[in-house]
């Protein structure tokens, strides 16, 4: 093809991760076991009365269009819902149903950045926010997050020395992909009065916000002069394992949920019509299988950091949300004499079949990291396939 | 709210059409009956055997992530399917599966149009190709189709005297939408060589392709020289009355499809994983309802045209292709003293209950033309409500 493409294109970045998944499926069709926990993915069903919901609506024909920000019914059901969880009050002007969470990312920025503005967004933290700041033109601003022991505080100078007259949003990941912290009361408070008082708008990013396993979730919208200015992204994905069934809301201010709305007419004309059903039963309907996905999740977080904990040299904290653990493994990947992060990953893919990605994954390295960190994620393999995988991970890496 | 939003969305279009459904909508609320003919919808239900087959993928665990450019028996199904029909070779590296065919356009123009690049679409048309040109930044350049009594022929001045070393790209929507014109062989082959000669990037609009009454579907892409130039939008919403579950394909040469595919990572991650299931059982299965679909639309037009041409002033031709009529009434309007298509379209809804959409809202009119022409769409009534809608509709226009 001779032909020339769009200058666009060449800012346009991707998920590497998958990199990760074409290697191991590559390894795994040479004939030899893989242990996954590269993927962000879940081998865990759809819940029965959403599937079942979502069949009837469709017999009903329920195939025809729908509007571009959502059937009234689910997003009356969602205002509530998200609404209810964060102790504020929302009303179905303030949703826009999409297909998945991932679109609010885009049609945040194009709704609120204009080309050279800075965006700041977490690094490491989900690969698309870079892509599309980048995209759309404006400026990337990532901030880190510093290691406490027990988990992660975001790198409050490294942010605060990033702003300028030029910066005008912010996206936070709290139950954060893929280090999965977890933000303090006090954290959220001191990110809320920076916005505030650089008047940023704010993507909050809650695709974990349920993926809890204690306590109650904390939105940076439930603080005061917040509810104005934050766009939340909202997705069934995780909370209802519908990763692969494309369903979720931007929730926020009505001006910015109108121009979503606009955005869905030219893009996508709407979403799946009869899944907003089953996106209603989901909502309202019995929680025993979304219950169900949590304690199947629990006993495969706690069996797997047991497991990484008997690795010499592997620091592992055990998040309280999210599938991912994002151990230390600096001693490991020094005794290994391993010369890149990718250098690590390979090696133990091929000696152990146990496939993870690592922080290059989720972002560039920034000035002064000098640990290594790798992500693993259990929501796609199961007890038994974590203890055979960790098994062979220990005699390699001890 | 005070916060400002992107000035990029001052250059977003929307379908003005909605405008009429909202209109109608609230007459209907008032206690009227209204018949509508404004709708590009369908009031038919998807056929059994997809709905069925999505529902098995849904039980059988296919609600995780697919790949961005979709499972590959689809991309395969389709390849085949597609290239059949239009007598090319297409493998499963030329298809890119897409939540519906619209999300064709905008990434068509993402991935072939810089800032300021013409390209060149229909007017009357789909308004979505106008707003995405105006949105990414691109020059709109309209041309015309000029009636022949018997149906319409793209007026090729229009088209030559626009091309300057600016155009970049062309939009072709044979069958097309709202005028239901069908280009001949020869008009197709003039369409080839200009784009040929001008090395233009030529999207393929498609969507009727086999809402055909007749004969065979002719594509684009079937001449010499076409196929490394040509991307075509495909959907299963017309053709398998699935508008609103959303599932369609850019197809065309593996650079393209390489980039739809990036996109998809970046917007929308993939398209639905279960519903592509039913994609394959519409190609390759029983096809019945699909016939069934075209038997219905048939009887429905040809009702339309014999009651249309009742009407003193109405000059309608039969559509070999899509749901729509594009009458001009001249006449008609001549007599009723109307002071605009909008006052045309209004006062016949609030009189009659008759609700259809206007050659305005599909594109500003442009110099020269002095015809009046509305659309009826006959996708989303029955044919008993037709006869009952157009008795009224005749007292009035009479």
């Amino acid at each position: 093809m001779s032909k020339s493409k769009a200058d666009r294109l060449q800012k346009l970045g991707t998920e590497t991760a998958f990199a990760v998944s074409a290697d191991a499926a590559a390894f795994a069709a040479e004939g030899n076991v893989v242990y996954p926990f590269h993927l962000g993915d879940m081998d865990l069903r759809t819940p029965l009365n959403v599937i079942e919901a979502t069949h009837r609506a469709m017999l009903d024909g329920k195939t025809g269009y729908n509007p571009s920000a959502g059937i009234m019914p689910l997003r009356e059901a969602l205002a509530e819902n998200i609404g209810q969880d964060r102790n504020v009050q929302y009303g179905p002007l303030n949703v826009a149903v999409q297909p998945g969470g991932k679109p609010v990312i885009s049609k945040f920025l194009e709704i609120v950045m204009n080309p050279g503005d800075g965006v700041l967004y977490p690094n490491p933290g989900f690969p698309i926010y870079e892509s599309q700041i980048n995209y759309l033109g404006g400026k990337p601003r990532p901030y880190a997050y510093i290691p406490t022991g027990d988990g992660f505080d975001i790198d409050r100078d490294g942010v605060e020395s990033q702003i300028d007259a030029g910066v005008r949003a912010i996206i936070f990941n709290n139950y954060q992909n893929p280090i999965g912290a977890e933000s303090s009361a006090e954290e959220i408070q001191w990110l809320a009065d920076l916005a505030i008082r650089h008047d940023l708008w704010v993507l909050s990013d809650e695709a974990y916000f349920k993926i809890l396993y204690s306590g109650q979730g904390r939105s940076i919208v439930s603080l005061p002069g917040m509810l104005e200015r934050t766009i939340i992204l909202y997705t069934f994905s995780k909370t209802y394992a519908m990763t692969g069934l494309r369903l979720g809301a931007a929730v926020g201010p009505e001006s910015v949920i109108d121009s979503m709305g606009k955005l869905n007419v030219n893009v996508e004309s709407c979403t799946n019509h009869a899944l907003q059903y089953g996106g209603i039963e989901a909502l309202r309907g019995d929680q025993s299988e979304a219950r169900e996905i949590m304690n199947t999740l629990q006993l495969r977080r706690d069996t797997l950091v047991e497991e990484l904990r008997t690795i010499d040299g592997v620091e592992v904290f055990v998040p309280n949300s999210t599938f991912y653990l994002f151990p230390d493994v600096t001693r490991v990947y020094e005794r290994m004499g391993a010369t890149s992060l990718e250098d690590f990953r390979s090696r133990t893919l091929r000696e152990t079949g146990v496939s993870f990605c690592t922080r290059e994954h989720f972002g560039s390295p920034l000035p002064g990291e000098d640990r290594k960190f790798v992500r693993f994620a259990f929501s796609g393999i199961s007890v038994e396939n974590i203890k055979e995988g960790l098994a062979r991970l220990k005699a390699f890496w001890n």
